[in-house]
């Protein structure tokens, strides 16, 4: 099962694309960030996002998506703005046939780094351990993504383990 | 210029297509409700707003798009929910080729009623005159929809005659 996690943003939207490798070892398949203009119109924004996580979709063919569940920032224009972003993202995966999973911040946290209030530095060097990475994921803001995608697949083999022991 | 007017909801989207009539008085094409059922996933429903936009914009080829922007809500998950809606109906006016432009709805409803103040029956009573309907658009849930467009092609008009007389 290969999984595309994804932490949306209407600047910067970082993913990975994680699929599961030998030995219960996860192994990054690829990683990277979708950049948009804040001068553009919010629509061609939205436009591009949705082109970008379309592209990686078609690429890697994942079975499932991971996505950041919504972030109340302390600006609420901001929020809503992120709203925009996620919703695309969605469609993306929903248009796609992906099986869509959606995870709280607090959830990606503990099941990488085993807290919920796990800082970004502590996420980072968790996932680049998870993944037997050299060196954190690049960009940093893509590291989010990889978290997600992370998440999906660790929850997922506990669920199939507890399946297996009923 | 046929204008489609949208006002987002994740439950209940409104929409109306008008077009400029004979003598400066618009006609209303078309009007309705996109819904979408509170118990299904999010992506599902995202994805019914965006197929059902895009279906009316194949239908009468609008020129632009004219939405109403962000409603910041009571509650911040309503709003956000609302963002990802929002986010798919500019998607999907974005891809179709359309202008887009947004209002907030204190200038929707100065444009049709001649006050930001104006109530949800002031708005109704005012677009079922501006467009000499026998009764109010229905469903009602629509009649913001139609408000959007009429905004748009009232304020190009307006903009137009300015340009004149420069």
């Amino acid at each position: 099962m290969v999984v595309l996690g994804v932490d949306p943003g209407t600047s910067v939207t970082g993913y990975g694309v994680v699929r599961p490798g030998e030995r219960g070892v996860n192994t990054l398949v690829e990683c990277g960030v979708i950049r948009t203009r804040a001068k553009d119109p919010l629509a061609s924004r939205l436009s591009e996002i949705f082109d970008g996580i379309s592209e990686i979709i078609a690429r890697h063919h994942p079975h499932a998506m991971a996505v950041e569940s919504v972030f109340y920032a302390r600006n609420v224009r901001t929020t809503v703005t992120l709203g925009h972003a996620r919703g695309v993202i969605l469609l993306a995966g929903k248009r796609a046939g992906l099986e869509i999973h959606e995870y709280p911040p607090s959830e990606i946290k503990k099941a990488v780094a085993g807290t919920g209030a796990a800082t970004k530095e502590q996420v980072q060097f968790m996932v680049t351990r998870l993944l037997r990475l050299k060196s954190p994921p690049s960009p940093a803001d893509a590291s989010d993504g990889v978290a997600a995608a992370l998440t999906c697949l660790m929850t997922s083999r506990i669920d199939a383990l507890a399946g297996r022991r009923r």
